[in-house]
């Protein structure tokens, strides 16, 4: 069985550092992919945290991962060797279950997840994109338009793919208002996106000091949820909310945002139940719903768009060892808007 | 101004007792009808005891309408004296604004309700159907099928429309699962109508005594919720829930029981916010919905449904001298499965 370098944790309280993993051998329907560069996902510092409480070490996160095709198998035919290829919060599944043949592979009761779910070649758990290379089956590799700042694209393997999918599923586009609450990784996709869609965008923050970048962002307007004024002067008037923050945050308020018939869908995750006042959403037909990354299918037709219309995440390049360092930061929403670790420097770091 | 006798309460204390209310004359777009029959919904004891917090007294509840024809303004065209009538939540608004254009007047900034509003003719509160007669703008006026049971038909006015109109929202049809949460007024009217649309039907229920009336009612399954073993079978299997439930209960369970893109609606309301667990949202891309009654054409709608399938509500029928008594009951679930007031024993009562 091949080793590889990755920055690994050994357990909840460890920095991250330099270690050695396994990879399996290329089988006939796998791509294997040199990792290029590998974004920053909040997801990753739960994980390595074991925050979720099912994290086996070691253990090496990172799911939104751009890299370069080294070796294909017999069966594989969409990528050759050289090829730019992608690979984002799903490496497997069964491919035949009813989820599965809508594309909504996330959903699939046999999901393999990038990190921390199992590999049934190696009976091993998943190692994540902290690393030399991943060997991944076809179906889970994403092509990578070619105009496209490498560095960027990564995070659209996952931030990307969460805003996109709920904007696309729930139909934003021209004549329509949609609101983005908070202004970080996913959020500041969120605003790219529902901007191209054709939609009016407005992004709720807490922060006045976003106010500038949002709008570069996109932004038609920007709400500062701590100014009640500015909040009561949006009542009622919202198709689409998309909400991408995990910390505590009324939701009553934004609900409260909804027309008839509007709909809030949350993509951030905060741990405590949201206590959601059923009269906000009765008055009004209103809908509270989760969306979840998205099926591999929408996951390319995203980058395609994204290729198409020069989108890309505005991120801040790292180096592997800077990478507990960045994780504190996060922790501080000290990030615009995405942290991409540069993989040329793993070897060094 | 014409006065008439009604059952009126003078304070969230106060029993209900005879009384006299004032009506406004028939304006020309006007229909007058004496009451026959009036449904007791439990949103009549939470006005006439104040539990919203706006109530005026005297106070005349009453939103489950049905009676005949006496009058009519020269400009009505839909009604003669004479013709069956009834009378919903709604008695009153603009028919100009975008909610009122798309049907759905129970949206409409200038919805005027049964009871609890203002009447602008009178400059007085709206007064409710426990009463001789009441006189409303034709708009608000529904035809009444001749072969269905009368006194059955007066709770499809609320119980009826607030259970017809989110199952035909959500597109509740064949090949469909279909939960209803609590087998009240609500949730027994959810039964029949989910089972006429042709879904598989499934009662939730706290009560093993129900099993058997659930059944009956047109259920093809039930599970006792406090069975944990009975709700687990059922996980992840619905395409839609109607939550006709008003007591607390755990709403993260019944999100569960969602398939993937699955909805649950909320038509009883919880007066303490529920706690929404994000992730059971997040998994499965589901959504919490809420649903407010109906519009006038839709109501129009279920009823002239309700006529060619032959559905009314199972009703008790009380004296109007018996309706403080029937309040004690509503509030321990002892009713199958709503009170309706026989009207003509208001003047002895």
């Amino acid at each position: 069985m091949p080793t590889i370098t990755a920055f690994a944790t050994t357990g909840a309280a460890e920095a991250l550092a330099s270690s050695t993993i396994p990879r399996r051998e290329t089988t006939s329907r796998d791509v294997k992919i040199e990792i290029l560069y590998c974004g920053v996902c909040h997801s990753d510092l739960h994980f390595a945290r074991n925050e979720w409480g099912f994290t086996q070490y070691p253990a090496v996160p990172g799911h939104e991962i751009v890299g370069r095709v080294t070796e294909v198998g017999d069966a594989v035919t969409r990528f050759q060797p050289g090829d730019l290829a992608g690979v984002g919060c799903l490496v497997d599944a069964d491919l035949s279950c009813p989820h599965c043949k809508a594309g909504l592979e996330q959903f699939s009761p046999s999901m393999v997840m990038t990190y921390g779910s199992h590999d049934k070649h190696l009976n091993l758990p998943t190692y994540g994109g902290y690393s030399e290379s991943i060997v991944v089956d076809e179906h889970f590799v994403l092509r990578i338009p070619q105009n496209l700042d490498l560095a960027g694209v990564a995070p659209l393997l996952c931030a990307g793919i969460t805003t996109y999918s709920p904007l696309r599923h729930w139909k934003v586009g021209p004549g329509q208002k949609v609101g983005i609450v908070g202004l970080g990784g996913l959020g500041h996709m969120g605003v790219k996106f529902a901007r191209a869609f054709g939609a009016h965008v407005v992004v709720f923050t807490t922060s006045p000091a976003k106010i500038e970048d949002a709008l570069r962002l996109g932004a038609h307007e920007v709400v500062v949820s701590r100014h009640a004024e500015e909040m009561e002067a949006h009542t009622g008037t919202f198709d689409f909310i998309l909400d991408a923050v995990s910390a505590d945050h009324d939701i009553n308020a934004y609900l409260a945002m909804l027309k008839v018939d509007g709909n809030l869908t949350l993509v951030g995750a905060p741990e405590k139940p949201l206590p959601v006042a059923s009269f906000g959403l009765i008055m009004g037909r209103k809908s509270l719903s989760g969306s979840l990354i998205g099926g591999l299918a929408e996951t390319q037709e995203m980058l395609d768009f994204c290729g198409e219309h020069g989108i890309t995440a505005d991120i801040e390049m790292i180096r592997m060892d800077e990478i507990n360092d960045a994780y504190e930061r996060m922790l501080k929403s000290d990030v615009k808007y995405r942290f991409v670790i540069d993989m040329t420097t793993l070897k060094e770091s």
